[in-house]
């Protein structure tokens, strides 16, 4: 009987060895992303060398607008779900690790340059908190008040910043905070002052030194140096969009696509059918390009050379391919109905593109632009690869 | 009988199981990477995470000016010795995977935008050889001929360029030559022209849009725009050591460090205690920093704040900061003994550097200049992390 039982659990024991390495095999993680299957609260493990979805896991809450940063060993993703849901994704083991609910409505996140602090932008309660990256205990609450009575704002805009700092927009105080978490204990916050009226998303340049916040209030955009002894905000663009109609807005661009491309910073205005190009040292304006129609996404190529960008509803099934140097349209296709998002390989060799109302998502090579793969999934949205670990600001 | 070889077997199958659980559990390969000890032919793997070394990898051959790159999964080191081997090395199970002598002689090498091909630079028999990244078997030679008798010549300054290109430079030849793989079958070879007398080694951008090589054998630096129709050659700084008298050169500086920090090139002079800042749109001298002795390597931290310079022997045991806005220098201490090399983390939080002569590789917060750690190496000298991968040029 006890030789039975021996040999029961020692062929268990060789039986699940075998299973977990199937499962489980070593691999690298530089090259997985995640997939976010927005109606399903789902999120895919694609690998980008295989061009493939390794595994989706579900129990992820609400995933509209939800976006992903990963640790630094690219084996975990956090994804910042719409729910307040905060969930730590092992992209090796493909399961949730952790998850925790830590607001009531949220919208994105970052983490911070050495991979320890990861904070959520909280509309509800209107804030910013912060979590140990390793447990997801919470580390800091601060809440966005302003005004005499104590509200709090909602909070957009949040990314990292070199040297262990958060910088984030106040969307109904119009201001702009930095969390610095450099030395031990509480963080020192100051506030940088008044961006505008109704800044409604932000961008930090990869280098970590300029962070600038759209306006929705207002005909113009708030820049910082943060190089600066004493940052200061002040306005760029102002009255960019004063010549023409105004039109109304399908869809609130995105400023996080916004890069350098060569000697500019190209970005999609407000509103209008045209990207803006600002010069890179005087941010003043340096030309516009007119497109499909309102941009979303303007994402530079990881060379700078190429900006693509998608559109807002419902002239959402087209992407449009910009030259930097020259400002023209230099391709154009329609990959099918509802592109939402696009995500270009590391050193920029290939671009993945989500098509939401095919369920589907496309790879095409990034110069040649010829489809190299397609992947079926549901809904799909927003897509993220794991070396956004190495970028600041992504 | 049966019944105990059986049983030995599924003992023998759950010790294996365990053991190979404990050597190579599931982790992530982002904050892997690699440093040479250059006496013994071995490559320790560390951890920028853990601040510690997890293994070191002997038999590797010559590691003299030995240099690494890195598979897209980051799992992978494709190592360059001295001696014509190319070593294939599996950060997870830290051993060999592959390796080969592909040359008698050779100086580093590159790998691919898409990572399929691994590319070598020989200077016996002069020319590049190309391989796959997977098999590393060979898939193209490059032989570097020139002039009217079918000479050979030396190549350095091997890069990658976006789309599937290397750029290379011909030492005993002078000029600049392209291989583009974009398309199947042979590459196609582009001689860019003539740069100068005896370019020692070269750099491309960041962004993949600029080559820089320098001469070692006339007062200034050949420059190309990889942007343009058609690439042409341009020398650059001519004559920028004219003023000065002409110095023994005590080490070759490197010029992969050479990094765009802000609005300005930073890079290490030929034989001169200084350093020249080169404007990063007009490529015209944009100021210099006297330094404590001729640099070697002027490497950006990855924010392009601040600059990192080492030093030439008999001066090799100090470090010196330069603030890029202000060109000056704001800190200066002395690891120890031959400052060899340094590696900021991906986003510039720490950098290791190598103190070859104190068997040790320092661990420094990048900002505060605080010790975080240090470890104990044999002669510790190129320091490489996993997340070069992500970057062009590196």
């Amino acid at each position: 009987m006890n030789l039975l039982r021996g040999l029961t659990v020692l062929i268990a024991t060789a039986v699940w060895c075998l299973t977990a390495a199937a499962d489980t095999a070593l691999r690298g993680t530089g090259d997985l992303g995640v997939i976010i299957e927005r109606a399903d609260g789902s999120a895919c493990i694609i690998s980008t060398t295989e061009r493939a979805i390794l595994s989706c896991v579900d129990g992820l809450g609400d995933l509209s607008h939800a976006s992903a940063v990963f640790s630094p060993d690219q084996r975990y993703a956090y994804i910042f779900g719409r729910d307040g849901g905060l969930t730590k994704l092992d992209l090796l083991e493909r399961k949730i690790a952790k998850r925790v609910i830590q607001g009531g409505n949220s919208i994105g996140g970052a983490i911070s340059d050495d991979g320890t602090l990861v904070a959520v932008s909280n509309y509800k309660p209107g804030g910013v908190k912060v979590f140990d990256a390793t447990t997801l205990e919470q580390i800091a609450d601060i809440p966005a008040t302003y005004g005499s009575e104590g509200k709090l704002s909602k909070t957009v805009g949040l990314v990292d910043a070199p040297g262990r700092r958060f910088v984030f927009t106040l969307y109904d105080a119009g201001e702009i905070w930095m969390a610095d978490f450099s030395k031990p204990g509480a963080p020192a916050i100051t506030k940088l002052g008044t961006a505008g009226k109704l800044p409604y998303d932000a961008l930090i340049t990869g280098d970590g030194r300029h962070y600038i916040a759209g306006l929705f209030g207002e005909d113009g955009l708030a820049h910082v140096d943060l190089w600066a002894e004493e940052p200061v905000i002040e306005r760029i663009l102002d009255g960019y969009g004063k010549d023409d109609p105004a039109m109304p807005v399908y869809k609130m661009p995105h400023l996080e696509g916004w890069a350098l491309a060569g000697d500019k910073f190209i970005l999609p205005a407000v509103g209008h059918p045209e990207l803006l190009a600002l010069d890179a040292v005087t941010f003043k304006e340096a030309g516009r390009v007119k497109v499909h129609s309102q941009p979303v996404f303007a994402i530079a190529r990881p060379d700078g050379r190429q900006v693509w960008v998608n559109f807002a509803h419902p002239k959402n099934d087209t992407v449009q391919v910009v030259d930097v140097p020259s400002l023209k349209v230099v391709h154009e296709f329609k990959p099918g109905p509802a592109v939402l998002h696009m995500e270009f390989t590391p050193r920029g060799h290939e671009v993945w593109v989500s098509v939401r109302d095919a369920d589907r998502v496309d790879i095409y090579d990034a110069r040649s632009f010829e489809k190299r793969g397609e992947l079926s999934l549901r809904k799909p949205s927003g897509i993220f690869f794991a070396a956004r670990a190495t970028r600041t600001g992504l």
